[in-house]
């Protein structure tokens, strides 16, 4: 079947509180802000560059039947973010409060997890970009 | 901080299993497999078109560290792909014994949701790509 990717979409439980790590820490474009009645929620689009896939961000009121129990999980093992200076940006988490709970350095490449507000890791590799 | 998304990571329990989801069903096409010795993981990426953001599938071995008890969780959302005929990939994900899951429709739209092989929520939307 000929599918085309769109987006990743997470669940938030904090809107705001997330709208800042992602616009703030990672740099990502807010594009949209829209309400879905027939699933009573909050869908705030974010994209990095005009029309690449981007990352959605979902809040459900306390009355959604989406509004299950949260759990971070393993399905989502991480998001990753290409970087240009690793230690300037793991410094940057650090100021703003975000937790940096791993870092993994092979012989090629060199790379570390931050935690975002919900506790998904949040891969960031140095890179040229 | 200027980042670039890369992709998304998800984790799954059967390599196999999930390659056959994502090339067969979804079309989306393999790229590289990789070993991973400091997180004694194996990697697959797909990606849907040549440069756009892809998914990773990620799976670790019993002695890994990363093997954590797995719970597909509410961290990920849902991963959304556009499909020409909503009603044909329904039809298709049925006769591969994948479950739908849930069908919205908006004024505006159209969208379902099939469960993977871990039991995460994939979104199909109707769209012309």
């Amino acid at each position: 079947m000929k599918t085309r990717f769109f987006y990743v979409g997470i669940r938030v439980r904090d809107m705001d509180r997330s709208i800042e790590f992602y616009t703030k820490f990672l740099g990502m474009k807010k594009k949209d802000h829209s309400r879905i009645e027939a699933t009573k929620g909050d869908v705030v689009f974010l994209e990095p560059e005009e029309g690449q896939v981007g990352i959605e961000l979902n809040h459900y009121d306390d009355d959604s039947r989406f509004n299950t129990k949260y759990v971070a999980g393993e399905g989502l093992d991480h998001l990753a973010f290409g970087v240009k200076d690793l230690d300037g940006a793991l410094s940057e988490a650090g100021r703003l409060g975000y937790r940096v709970v791993e870092e993994v350095k092979t012989e090629k490449s060199r790379w570390a997890y931050v935690e975002d507000p919900d506790g998904l890791w949040i891969e960031l590799v140095q890179s040229g970009a």
